[in-house]
């Protein structure tokens, strides 16, 4: 039920990703609704196993209290099935908050872990950076940002299968002196772990590979991603202006077509579909609220992915162990 | 002498802004060395001032310090003779930091202002919106906030001619419940100045024209600017790399080569060149690290136009003015 364009596209996306990969997914929320989409976009209905919830959090809602007070929203039905094993995984494209929330009080925390951290792969030409935390929590502490370093080293050694990552931490230009107060404080705990300490990143080279995990509190996270969403939107829309203005750049943009479409797809969050909530006890996997079908759909299939490659035993495991 | 290019582009730059332009600079540095670039460059290194600073802040150097206890750096030699009316404007692409404190302890800050802060103009199809602070400050408490708010509103409204510029606030999402701390105890603020306030704006929305003016701490501004830089290169990069690989594609890159220039510029910090410090007694504006001498052109031209507009003199006597 949660995003901007549920049920529908939530539905549509559930059908794209069986017909595309075979994932099997159970709908959580407004059986009546749901069971309408389907009949609309001419699934069978009774093939999908709906598990009803009568109530769901909105986007702008307070959502810690919602999820603490409402026992009938569809995230805190879902993470009830993940917490008691019913079901591998939860996708979901709703309020990040309520997300977050449902993980920490019904799934909840590996012992090791006091936040659970949104990770992201991030583009790039060489080695994929995992950027942790991009928006789980709006504030953090030093110390969190060192556990958000141990789980993106797991997440990347053991999962990606990257030997002896680098965790860099994103600041405000390379130097030791620069950024805040938080930055400072981190700094000096990230070069005290058991890990492969690379110092700052500048968010200019984030792309750059010159770090397989950079660590950052969730708000600079959130402002990093949505920021280079920005940007990519903007520049590839004013790229369609300039060239629907020119019938030579029109006939060249044709040609270019294939060409254009690597880069646009690399930088648009629904390529992405949905990233892992690390540090819980279950797979939580948030989307984005915009999502539409082709989002939904990979979301599934990201989340079916991390399944297979048994990402929170391994991250469980891994937490324990004492160095990489 | 600042920057990772000083002084050879910044020489090749001065050149360039005095053809281009007529904007005629004076350089502060070691005047052997930037003799030597002119003569290198062909340029009448006579014809040119040349006030001689036997030293200089580093990329690297903890700035403050080096601006309070050393006297002959060339940024703060720039700084003195612009507190004492000797020259119109400063511009460097040196040690933001350095720029920073040379500018509070030695230029001064107007009376209202506590902490200037660095504005850019971001790109966008209609209106540009002025996002301060985009690092002056790796810090900001939420009255800093407010006087960047009240400053970038008597910018957008007395140097660009906007009528009553609505002033927003960056969150990570657009619900008053989402940000942390110093944006819930900014915007508390920020309702109650003397400024059209707009509410939160999202990083996702930030060329979108939502506000005219978007406040927010140093740090995170210094995020978004760079993750843009960063978006765009790689961006581009990419279809670079994707066209070249294409006999067609690169037929069709050749006739839309004038449609691609357009977008690539809008997002390219080298055409911007330099950002005015606003708060401060007298004009200073700060450029990027990297810049080449395109840059550096651009930015001594804006500088030439801030004066023109007479930027600081309209701020001062704007924010003693009641409303805008």
């Amino acid at each position: 039920m949660g995003g901007d364009h549920a049920p529908l596209e939530t539905v549509r996306g559930a059908l794209m990703a069986q017909r595309e990969a075979g994932v099997s997914a159970l709908l959580v929320g407004d059986e009546a609704a749901i069971r309408e989409r389907f009949a609309a976009e001419g699934g069978e209905a009774d093939r999908w196993q709906i598990i009803h919830a009568e109530d769901a959090v909105a986007m702008d809602e307070h959502a810690v209290e919602a999820v603490r007070s409402r026992r009938q929203t569809s995230i805190r039905r879902a993470a009830e099935m993940l917490g008691a094993d019913e079901i591998d995984a939860v996708v979901t494209m709703g309020n990040t908050g309520a997300a977050v929330a449902a993980g920490v009080l019904i799934v909840g925390r590996l012992p090791e872990v006091e936040r659970p951290g949104l990770g992201v792969l991030l583009p790039s030409r060489g080695a994929r950076a995992f950027l942790i935390d991009v928006g789980a929590n709006a504030e953090a502490r030093p110390r969190h940002l060192a556990q958000f370093a141990v789980m993106g080293r797991v997440y990347q050694e053991h999962v990606q299968g990257i030997a002896n990552p680098r965790v860099g931490l994103l600041s405000i230009g390379e130097e030791e002196s620069k950024g805040n107060t938080l930055v400072h404080e981190a700094a000096e705990l990230l070069s005290n772990e058991a890990i492969n300490y690379a110092g700052h990143v500048d968010p200019a080279h984030v792309f750059r590979g010159e770090a397989d995990v950079i660590v950052c509190d969730g708000f600079t996270g959130n402002v990093v991603i949505k920021s280079a969403e920005a940007t990519a939107e903007f520049a590839f829309g004013e790229l369609r202006r300039e060239v629907e203005k020119r019938r030579m750049a029109k006939l060249g943009a044709l040609a270019m077509r294939p060409a254009l479409r690597a880069p646009r797809r690399q930088t648009d969050y629904a390529e992405i579909g949905a990233t892992p909530l690390l540090g819980l006890k279950g797979l939580l996997l948030i989307g984005h609220g915009r999502s539409r079908a082709r989002a939904v759909s990979n979301a599934l299939q990201t989340a079916d992915r991390a399944v297979r490659a048994k990402v929170v035993p391994t991250i469980a495991s891994g937490l324990k162990a004492p160095t990489g």
